[in-house]
């Protein structure tokens, strides 16, 4: 049975603390989404679900983080941000989860028989596959999961902290206590951000080879994402041409 | 409403004759594969279905003969026979049954939300997508469809020709009117095949740097397939080394 989980967002750029939360008891399970890209919100803990499968799609933030395996039900992420290219998606699953597909899923949806077949009920997209593996080995070899945390804290730090010491020219309108360490959102100029010096950031930095600065198209102003790929030194470049374009405009 | 449709088969590498097959008029739809890679059975003509909307899987067969597209509902293919790396599939779906998708259906696979998202309703197989592109680009580039067909048919008949004159050495089990152009199996070493002389055939056409002509391992043999990135010369390396592997056993 699936019931229906209520958390109400006052506004965006902010989770409701947990007490204010309304799960149904009898839910099937209750899924949230470990990191918001678009946003750039972030949970900084595993909510807590007394006993109901906890369902959680980390495909921005899988590798980045450290998390305790054992509170959760299934955990998938989709591989394009820190794993691989596009094409395969990582499926974590508590073992007694498995064969509880409804009978019309898809087979190759249903975890019974993708384990049975071991992943490759279908034909996988190998090539995807294939990198993935590089990647595992390249965070295996660059210190595993916990150095990548720990980059992605020292990396995010460094450029939440530029924008709070701009003395408001850079604004990230996401509350401290959710902001996430892979999408880090700001404005350009102001609270609300001016849009003509927006844009003008987006071609200077474009010139020295910082590519898809951009926000979302739902939300405008700027967003740097800092997947593992991104080293603590681009971060830094980032920084040092916020600084300077700052004090040319302010 | 989905109806059984009951074709049957008395022998495997037969395909039995379309009047004796038993059509539900009210089924939802026919479904065939129209080639069939592990024994090498293919359609050499579109089924009739008297309205029944015809659905095909082609993954094994597309872009290698010409088709009438106005007679199918629905055609899949995977891409990875003739289209490029596997991660993507291939749809084509007439327009009137787009949009009839049951209500459990995964959004990803109703055909009206990839329609409406122009097939990135998800993030796709990024990389196997550009070198589909390239793949197509490719085949235009050398004659389109046609010329692919035309090859399809001169690789299979060298192989088939040579088969048929060894005099029983090798020996293809699959009906004459259904012979796959992709897929060809065959035995070595008389009808039942002498398994022996097939290792000894695998290991030295390996040397030859001729790779995964062992059959499925469900009927055994050996199988040559013969996609559209496979040479007519690569097909003739194979005959001349068949016909020198006779004369050494025979």
């Amino acid at each position: 049975m699936l019931t229906i989980v209520l958390i109400v967002a006052k506004k965006p750029g902010n989770i409701p603390d947990q007490s204010t939360w309304i799960l149904s008891p009898d839910a099937s399970y209750v899924y949230y989404c470990a990191n918001e890209t678009v946003d750039g919100v972030e949970y900084q803990y595993i909510p807590e679900t007394n006993g109901i499968p906890l369902v959680s799609d980390m495909s921005s933030s899988i590798m980045t983080r450290q998390i305790d395996i054992s509170k959760f039900g299934v955990i998938f992420a989709g591989a394009q941000k820190n794993i691989g290219p596009a094409g395969v998606t990582v499926v974590i699953v508590r073992e007694d989860l498995i064969g509880n597909a409804m009978k019309v899923c898809p087979s190759i949806f249903d975890f019974k028989n993708v384990e049975a077949n071991q992943s490759i009920h279908n034909t996988p997209a190998t090539f995807s596959v294939y990198v993935m593996n590089l990647v595992f080995e390249w965070i295996k070899s660059n210190g595993g999961v916990p150095e990548m945390e720990n980059l992605a804290i020292l990396k995010s730090e460094h450029l939440y902290d530029t924008i709070k010491n701009s003395n408001g020219f850079y604004s990230c309108p996401i509350n401290e206590n959710c902001r996430s360490r892979m999408n880090v959102p700001f404005r350009v100029g102001g609270d609300g951000g001016d849009e003509a010096l927006e844009e003008q950031f987006l071609v200077e930095t474009k010139r020295l080879n910082m590519h898809q600065l951009k926000g979302h198209r739902s939300v405008g102003g700027i967003r740097a994402s800092l997947y593992n790929a991104v080293t603590y030194e681009d971060v830094d470049g980032l920084v040092k041409f916020m600084l300077e374009f700052q004090k040319n405009h302010s």
